[in-house]
Order: C-alpha cells, then sequence, then structure tokens
C-alpha cells in the first residue's frame, strides 16, 4: 500500500478492543501484586479503558468477562460506557473458577456440572442481548492433568453438545469466538488446544462460529502468521487476543517479546483482507500488567499493534509480489524487511495529530496527571482482580 | 479388554509396516554413515523387509519410495515380494530431491515446476497400479526459509489444486494418506505443517483422503494422542508414521525416547476401534537407524509397538470408565498406568510361539547368521540412501 | 546391580523427602480447588507426612517451607514430627510473596529490599538450627519480565552478594542447595535460570554449595540425566525436586508424564554413586496436587520414586559397559530398557513385606480410612495453602 | 552512548569474521541445491569473502575449516587471502565426518579413535601457526542416540583429556575457542550441550579457553542475551557464531528469524564490554545459504549484525540506568524500546561513506557485476560443500 493517505485512513479506522480485566490486578500462582488506584468496580474499569481511547482514538470497545463484570444493571453500565465514549465488546465467559468445575464445564463427566457451565455461556449470551455486544468469548480450561483421568473422545461429545445449544441461541448478529490453547491449567489434554480442534468445532456449528489466536497459547516453534494466513483463507479468523510472550503464556504485552512476530502476523491479516470491516476481525488485547502499571501498559500495547499495523501497511505489495513470482528469496525477504525496519512512530504521530490526539499517546497519558488522580481516589474497597 | 485370547488375537492380527528406506543408509547433514550389507536395490531390501517379518510374523507389507525404489519392472517387484511373503504396502512420492524444487514442488510459484511435481504425484498413483498398493501417501517438503519468501495463501491455493488434480486420478480401492511435519527441511514456513492443515484438506478433497500421524513432526508439548483421538472421531486418520524424538524429527527406533507416550497412543488407537480392519489406519515405521545395524533395530521397533499395543489392550476398559465417570483422578490414572507398568514380553513370547515363531525376535534374528550373511554377500554396488 | 538382596537393601535405605505444602491446597492463577482434609497448620501436615512414611518406610523426612511454616515455637514443631517417627528436611525460604519482592529479592534494585530479603534468609538459617535441618534450600523467583527491566550482570552481583553472606552463616554441618528455573513467575529473564548459573555461584561460594534438580524447571529438550551426571561428576548435586511436567512446571505428580526419564535420571544416580550416604544428595519432591487428593497423590509418587530406583537398581551394569565399549548401540540400548521393561512392583511389594508394610501403600493407606477421618475432623480454621 | 561520533567510530571498528563454508553449497539431509558461481577452492572462497569486505568493510577475517578448507599449502592460502585484503581467523576442526568418528572422537570408547580425533585438533593448531589464526574453534559433534548407548561421565572423562591435551599445545597469543549444542546430529545425548559444560571444561582448561555462543544451538527459550552477559561477566565469552533460527539449529541469515533478540544480545555486549578489543570477542557468522545466492546473503548478514550493534550503541544508558534503579518497568523498557525502534539504516549509511564505500552494500554489490561474473567463470571441477 504505497499511498500514504489510504495508509494512514486505515490506521485511523482500525479498532483495538482493550479487556476490562486488564485494568485490574492479576499475577501469577506464586503471588498477585495489588497495585496502587486500581479500579474496584466495572464502572471504574470503563473509565481507564476511556482513559485509553481518549489517548489513541482507536480503542473504543471493551471487552467484558463474566462473571467479574458482572453488574445488576447492564443497562446502566452499558449506558455509562457510552457516556465515556466507549461501547461493549465481546463478552468473556468464565466457567474454570466455580468449585464445581475442577474437573471441567461443559466437558465434565457429571451431566449436572455440564448443565451447569452452559447455563453459564447462555447467560452470556443474555448480556450480549443487554449490552449490544456482538461477541461471544468462549475460553474452556476444561481439560485432565493426567492420562486416563477421562476419556478425550467423551469429552470432545460433549463440548460439541454445550456448543451446539449455545450456538442455536445466538441471535443474528452475534457470533461465537471460540479460542484455543495449548495447556494451563490443565497440564495433560486440553479440550481445545489448537486451531485445528476449534476449527473443526466451528465448521460444524456453522458461519457464526469462528476461531480466536490467542498470541499466547501455542507451543514452542508454532508459525503463528501461518495460522492467521489459513483461516482468513477459510474466512474463520473471528478474533485475536494479543499479547506475548518468551516462554508459556506469560501475557506480556503484545509486541513486548517478539515485535517481528507481530509484524508478520499484521503483514497477513492486511495482505489477506483482515483489516476490512467485512473481514470483521476482533483486535482484542488479552494481557496481564502484574508489574507494571496497567493504564500505560495497556497505551503502549495499541501503540504497539498500531505501529506493527503501520509497517504491515508499508510493505510494497507490488514488489513483494514481484520478487516472490520470481523465486527471488533475498529480494523477497527484503522487501518485507524494509517495511519492518522503517521507524513508523514519525507516521504515527501524524496521523494521531490529524485526529486531534497528541503525538505520544504514552507520554501524554503520564503527564495528564491521570494517575496520580486515580492512586489518591481510589483508596478503599475491594481492587479488581482474577477472584483466584 | 480382560480375555487374554482376545488380546493375544488382537495381536496376532496386526499389520505392522516397514519400509524400504529403513533398510537402507540415511544420516544427517553432517554425514551419512555407510554400513555393511546394506542393500543395493528395491529388490534386496525387501529381502531384508522379509527377515523383520519372519522373525515377528506382523510385518508382511513394505513402503516404497519413489524414486529410490524406482524400478523398471514393478509386476517384477511385486513378484519378488510376494514370492518372500511380503506385499507392498503405502508408495510414498518424492517431490524434494530434484533440483527443480529447491523453492517447492505443488506450491512452487512457477506452473511449470509445479506441473513436474503432480506429474510425479501421478506417476505414483500408476505404480500403485501396478503393485497393487492401496495408499499413496504424500509428504511436501513445500515450505519458505525468510519470511516474505513467498505468498503463505497462494501456495495453499496451489497446494489445493495439486491435490485435487491427485485425488480425482485414485482407484475405487486406492486412498490419499497426506502427512503434515511442523519443519525441516524448511525453517520458516511449511506449506502443511500441522494436523489441523492437513485435515481441512482432507475434508475438501473426500473421504479418501486421510492424515498420516508422524510422531515426530509435532512442535515440543504437543499431545500427539490427542490428536489421533480427534482424527479417529472424525474419521480421519488414515497412518501413523512411527519414530521416536528427543528433539526434532530425530527419527530414532519407534519406543525408544518416549514409550509411555507411544501406549498413550495406542490406548487411543485401541479405545477408538483404530485397531479394527474396518478403521483401516496403516501403521508404518518411519525411522533412520544412522548408527544401529538397520534389520535389527527394524525388529526391535516392531517388537515395541507390539509391547505398547499389547499393553494398550490390556487396560481394564470398565474400571478406567468407571474411575473416569466417578471423577477419580488418581484411580482414573491407575487403571492405565497398571497396564503400562505390565511386563507383557511373556505374552508376546507365547504369542509368538503358538505362531511358531522365536520367542525373542532380536534374538532370534542376530543368531540366525543373516547380519553377517549379508555383510559378506554383499560386497560392491551402491548402497541405497537418500541419495541426498 | 545382579544380586537381589544389595538391591533390596538399596531400596530399603532410600530416604524420599515430602513437601510441606504438598499436603496442603495448591493450583494454577486460575483457581485454587479446595480440598475436604487439607490441614490447617503444620502440625497437621506433620500428620499427614507421617501417613506417608508409614505406608511407605522411605519418607521419614519433611521439607518445611517459611513462612508457610511459621511457628511460634520450632522446637515444639520438632518435637511433633519426631513423636510421629519423622524428622525436619530442607528449610525452604520463601522471598517472593512479600508486596516489596514484586521486582526481585536479593537482586532487587533497592539495597533495603535486598537487605529484607537476605536477612529472611538468615532466619531461614535459625529454623535450620532450632529444627536440626541439615539443608537451606534457595529458590529465586527473582528475575524481569521485559528486556531493558534490570541490568542482568547488576543483578549477579547482588545475588552473589547475598548468597556469600548466606553462606557464611551457615554451621558445619549445613549446606546451601541452590535451584535454578527456567521461568515463573519472571518471564523475560531469570536470575539463576539454568544449572550452569547456580553451578558457577556455588564454585565460587564453596564445597557447602550445591545445585538442586527439580525436574520441572528446563528448558524443552533438555536432558536432564546429563546434568544429573554432570554435577555427580563434579560433586555438586545436592538435591532433587522431583515432579513431572508436559509442558512448563506442571507440578505433576513426579513419574506421572514420562516415567522412563525418571528411570533414566535414577540411572545416573546409581551409576554414579548417587544413592550412597556419602554423596548425601537429598531426594525431595516438590508437586502440587491441584485436583487429585494429596496424601494418596504423594504415596503414589514415593511408590513412582521407589520403581525407577529399583529399575535402576536392577541395570546389569556389567553387561552395560562391554556393550558400551564394544560400541554395540543396540546391546547397550537392550540392556537398559531390559531393566525399564521389567514390572517391579513384585520386587517392591517384597522389600515393603519384609519391612512389615502392606504391599500396596496406596491400596494400603486407602483401606485405612484416614482421609475419610481428616475429612471429617479438619472442619472451619483455614486450610493451608500458598497464600497467593 | 550518546555520541555519535563514538557511535560512528565504534562501528567503524566492529570486525565480523565470515566463514568460508558460507560460501560454499549447503543443504538439509534431504537435498542439498548446488547455486551458480560457488567456489571449487578454498582460494576461491577467500575471492568470495573479500567481496563481503570490499562492500562492508567490516569483515576482513575469513574462518577456514578443516579439512574443507585443507590446502598443501596454507603460507600460500594467507598470502592470496592478503592480497585480498584479508586475514585468516578462527581454524574450524572437523571430528564428524570420518568414517571411524560414527560413535563419537574424542569421547569415542576406542582409545585409537579418540587418538585419531585430537591428532586432527593438534593438525588444526598447526594450521593456525601456518595461518597466522589466533583462535582454535572446537565444535563436537558427540553424543549418542540411544539411552544406554554410552557412559556419560565416561564421555567427560575422555572429553576433557583430549581437551587438555590440545589446551597445552597451543601457543601465547592463540586460544580455545569451545562450542556447544543442544542436539544435532546427536539426538539423545551431546557431549558439549549447554553453555554450562564449555564453561565448566574451560575453567578447568584455563584462561585461553573460552566460550562460543551459537545463536542457534539452544533449547526453545533458553535466553541467550543472559547466557552472553553471565560469560561477559566471567570473563569467558570467546565468540559468537552468529545465524538465526525458528525452529532447531536452522543456520539462517542472522537477524532474519529474531532481529529483537540479536538486538537484545548486542546490547548486553555493548554494555558489558563485549565490543572492546580487551575483551576480544570474536564476532563470526556461521550459517548455510541453502536457498538463497550466498554472497549477498552474507553481506546482508554482516549488515544485520551492524545494524543491531548501532542499535545497541544507540541505547541511552544513564536513561536506561535511571529507569532500572527506580524501579519503572515501563520506562526502563521504554528506553530500550527506542534504540530499537530507530532506523538506523540511514546512520549506516553514513558510516559507509565516510569509509569510501557505497552507502547500501547489498544494492552496491548486486550491481557490480560480480554474481553474474563468478556463475560464467566457475564452471567445472566440484564445488566446495561439506561432503556430507
Amino acid at each position: 500500500m504505497s499511498d500514504v493517505s489510504a495508509v494512514k485512513a486505515a490506521l485511523k479506522s482500525q479498532v483495538i478492543e482493550t479487556p476490562s480485566w486488564g485494568y485490574g490486578n492479576s499475577g501469577t500462582r506464586f503471588k498477585v501484586f495489588a497495585q496502587p488506584g486500581v479500579p474496584r468496580d466495572p464502572f471504574e474499569k470503563m473509565e481507564d479503558a476511556a482513559q485509553v481511547h481518549a489517548f489513541t482514538g482507536v480503542a473504543p470497545k471493551v471487552s467484558l468477562h463474566i462473571p467479574w463484570d458482572k453488574v445488576a444493571d447492564y443497562a446502566a453500565l452499558t449506558r455509562h460506557a457510552e457516556g465515556l465514549g466507549l461501547r461493549i465488546g465481546a463478552i468473556n465467559s468464565n466457567v474454570f473458577q466455580d468449585d464445581d468445575f475442577k474437573l471441567g464445564s461443559v466437558t465434565h463427566p457429571e451431566a449436572a456440572v455440564r448443565r451447569k457451565a452452559t447455563d453459564h455461556l447462555l447467560e452470556c449470551v443474555d448480556v450480549m442481548d443487554e449490552t449490544g455486544s456482538p461477541d461471544l468469548k468462549l475460553w474452556f480450561s476444561d481439560g485432565t492433568n493426567y492420562p486416563g483421568q477421562d476419556d478425550i473422545v467423551a469429552r470432545q461429545d460433549r463440548l460439541s453438545e454445550a456448543l451446539t445449544e449455545v450456538y442455536e441461541r445466538l441471535g443474528e448478529d452475534q457470533r461465537m469466538l471460540l479460542e484455543y490453547k495449548l495447556f494451563e491449567p490443565a497440564f495433560y489434554t486440553t479440550d481445545v488446544p489448537d486451531w485445528g480442534t476449534a476449527y473443526a468445532h466451528c465448521l460444524k456449528l456453522g458461519p457464526k462460529a469462528q476461531v480466536v489466536v490467542d498470541t499466547g497459547h501455542h507451543a514452542p516453534g508454532t508459525n503463528i502468521e501461518f495460522i492467521v494466513a489459513l483461516l482468513l483463507r477459510e474466512g474463520r479468523l473471528g478474533a485475536f487476543d494479543f499479547n506475548s510472550r518468551f516462554y508459556a503464556d506469560d501475557d506480556l504485552m503484545v509486541g513486548a517479546a517478539d515485535p517481528f512476530q507481530l509484524f508478520r502476523i499484521m503483514h497477513e491479516v492486511v495482505k489477506n483482507g483482515g483489516l476490512t470491516s467485512e473481514t470483521n476481525v476482533n483486535f482484542m488485547l488479552d494481557q496481564c500488567h502484574n508489574i507494571e502499571a496497567k493504564i500505560p501498559a495497556v497505551i503502549r500495547s495499541v501503540a504497539n499493534v498500531q505501529e506493527a499495523t503501520a509497517k504491515a501497511l508499508l510493505v510494497d505489495g507490488d514488489a513483494l509480489g514481484a520478487a516472490q513470482r520470481s523465486g527471488d528469496v533475498l529480494a523477497s525477504n527484503a522487501v518485507l524487511m524494509d517495511a519492518y525496519n522503517t521507524d513508523v512512530r514519525p507516521l504515527l504521530a501524524e496521523v494521531r495529530e490529524e485526529q486531534g490526539l497528541g503525538r505520544d499517546p504514552f507520554a501524554a497519558y503520564l503527564a495528564s496527571g491521570n494517575q496520580e488522580r486515580i492512586a489518591a481516589a481510589r483508596v478503599g474497597g475491594t481492587q479488581a482482580g482474577w477472584g483466584a
């Protein structure tokens, strides 16, 4: 995409959805370190998300996580969000924290537990109705820790049954986003461990079922951009959960561990139409800011996705195609690297300026005094977190 | 399966297919170490495979690799095999050693190269016709080494086109076995890197297209038995390429690196009907005996598969199911481990004795003097190998 | 070791140390599932450990974890343990759960935090004095999550300083066991990530500093038995933390994921003198029984270590050495596999019977009614756990 | 390093050593694809290396590999190199391609084979004497493929013996560079698998023994820059073998797979004095250009190292240290990322211009017509390669 104005227009129209839980406390099994100023309820989370949007201009949507964001009045929460310039994004179900779910939720050996789990998923569709959310995001921690613990195929059958019931409950403009993950918290089998399993279920469910690619959910060495390209080819890439990792599902800021990989992913997205509204890929963050300040970390993450997108948009597609067709390995690689090596921060600064925003959202936020303000104001109460 | 006679019957009816190239020289990119007595042509390879069958009783089929096993008269080779008590198994195509295939075969950017590659695949179907082989086994080394080198999606389109043409050429009783592999020799993208990609292509091709699981072709941490269970559930598990690995595609003797994993795989096979003739799973070896003597290594490998199968057959399915349904993690694991911890070598010795074979095929082969005989006889000529 | 009585004697003299925290609740960052009957204090943990020892006969030592096992009167706790036939094993320090340790403990940029951390380590030596514990076990979660976050070399300097101070505080018969871990909870650098780093520090500290090998703390593909052999060769293998894993630091029951690996490790231990009292290797468990019942899981784990040890003791060393010296790859591998494939459960049953124990400790424990007893008795109070 | 002229001076003084074998053919076990214009002998390799130096200005040294570069008259080869503006760098031994080395070289069970291997290493020191090479680079493919195949500790003893003999043969200004590698071609144990093993041997040998870090020789997830920092702290980082990998030892162009990792490595080098002549780190390439044109690939690789070095030199050390000391995770990470995100190509273009070179060495080389010239001239003869 050689036309700078087209690049800028694409960057301005991009939407990056931030997760409500990214503003709360998080940690590892060893310790959750609390931070000053962390929100105490979903309404305060919206205020933090609004800060991110105010300084970046591309983050108007917020994912909710039920029950972490359970409120008595979803209409009120939605109005609160709208008042802040936001709208409700994906509804994330949680069937991993009830004591009944120790051995699984929708794949549990006992029918009563499966019923309870499926009912929660249906409840999430109710929340979609109430909030206008278009996406039901399903991640199942279901799996086993020991060989023999349960029947792999029987669990697939149970999974399929629950997914079918929930799929049928979806409204016209609602879709199901099915996430896969290699491991954790299950340590032997996970019931949806890879894109192939998620894809196979989506195929059987119908066109409203699509796959979520969480960039931290793969085995070492997996080529993620390949999966992205394949899912786009099949029309089944529903969303990203962006984050980064050096080891496992580290949930670090997206772009922090391997910015070149993020660029390669965005290159496949751009090349295969994934930025267009028709394709309707939801670009979500799913991160844990265990030791860094949360709002600026989300701002940094949004900027990292923007930078990778900008570089992907700068790839000279004609030159790349010509080099590829001629079998010139070094030349085709060079076209890609040329875009990657470009410093796109000035371009993004211009884009922001044209939108009436500060050139550097990270610095602008830090200068705004908000961080000090919330640290002072949000004293007392129970800070939001995972409740693990 | 608690009935010993049923277990024995299952073990007697198992068929393990051995690869012609397993009898030839192999090595790494650093060195191929030649061994005394290695066959000089496909006819001698058959004689070696016949030794394995003679001492194990379960290895009557031999996979061919074209062009490594190219002969002027396939009918003569087939008759030679039959005279030795063997029959021809899968025909393995080779589209990775022609100079034209440096940048790919059926996914190459140039149409002429793709035509050449597809023609080779069609030629392999001709060989199937001539030898009575039921299985066309396709492994593509196609991929790229550098980001940007070629278009991931365009390569899928080209792959799909070639597979479709070959699929349509298959006869009534012939099937296509599509193999996946994470990497090597391609080091950035591989065009069929995982079971999901192979499965997606097979689904579009039709029921005669099935997936091959090579146990050495996964990312670290991948749960292979999960994939096996899923493919059996979908009716798409066509074959195994058995071998073992500590690191990458090491191609060591099956069961040598992780015998418990092999048992877990065979447990899923047994549990999900994969041993029955209706399911028609082809249990192939695909190994490289770089430093160990080849015929005894194949015998050891066959025995290792038999031992894993025997243990899987000994799993007390009723007790396992009951423990699983009751959610007793330790008890269900214990049922599986009880079978695994059993020393099944006496049982297999009995099975062999009942078939008129020696109780220990490895020892019996070594005592037969064949190894010394072929070392003395096969002098001169060019030893078979990969020709890399 | 061909002499059965010698094998039995070795098995009877083995000591496996169990961790106090293995009897408490544990989980993942997603959820800790509570279990009935879990101890409420260190005294009850001792009672559970005593059960394991009563049924296995080889688990008379218990590791403590400070502050999880902090008590007002360590002499009383020690007497309680001794009354149950136990003694106190390693004292495990904990410098990862205080809010001050968010960015590190002994490697923290601030001197005051380092002082606090080192003081805790010194306090642990006090506990050693009070309990008669011979081993100070140090695991540092210290590290960074983001490139640039801190200076790698400066952190090594700080680590070295703290270790030196603590080492000098050790008494004549006390030693320091330094543990390494690839990652978690730190996700970019860990200050002691591998055996080489631990070894380098131990070398500088002196002979009372030795390395702990936790079997779940390595990168995928790492050959753990190689490290064990090397450390034994250098006289620096202080202890094991046994557990097993399919993915990361899963902390599953030892032997549950790869029993062949456990056998290979014990083979190196036996072969290189690691079972003798002179070598003084501490065979500890360090596991998390997230979903399975804890006492029977520890019993199972102890039995798994015993089975691997028994198999290692059965390796025919003379035959192995002869095959190795002759360069016979298949024969030397066969000697090892012969021992591994042996079902040693009858041998261990005999050993236990000779010690006046039940033949199957797992079944005997379940039949004892203890599990029901503690579930009924331990109601109210706060169950022990990690307090994360 | 904020001073631009100091940065430029550092870049001008950097020396990157290129490998003679990088100009020859290479491939995988599946196929070596020949390329037009590949040198037929070590003299022609020097000419290719001279091209790289001519266009980059920082590659005046060439590593040799014996026996691939064996010549009757090393003085003549040295003079040829000097005439081209080059000098001889590290001498790489090769004890993995003789038929005798199937089961090991210096660690082989048989003394005669070990003698032969050690003699080759001593011969390499002779070559050092004749060529003026300062570095003996030792990589051992030694290891085993199967558990039990040989005695891990005995092999360490044999290794130690050989290293000691060779170390004692070294002259005053010669050093030994010991390389480690996780696996390949050995698939169970490798005798020097990690930095810890190499370091332990170097410690015992003496100050002239140092460790080589080949960036492709680690387990997945290993933090390489951590190892680099540690070895610099210990004064034991002798050299790099630069290349890149997505999976195993892929030997792709350095910086091609993870340019951010390369930058982080160079950051540790710069920060810990590794660029100074006193530290004497040898920055070597060790790559295989299997499918891309070789000379331009080496030029690209040299440029990639330069770009990573330039970015590392641009890190604002004062700002970084201040942020680190204050525990500001986001700020310290931002300082590093700011340098990484800078497009340093204009700076390097200036540096080259100031040295009388073309601004873009890759483009300048392609425009020079050399590639066409050698393709036309080098017809007939046997192309250089690994001879595997």
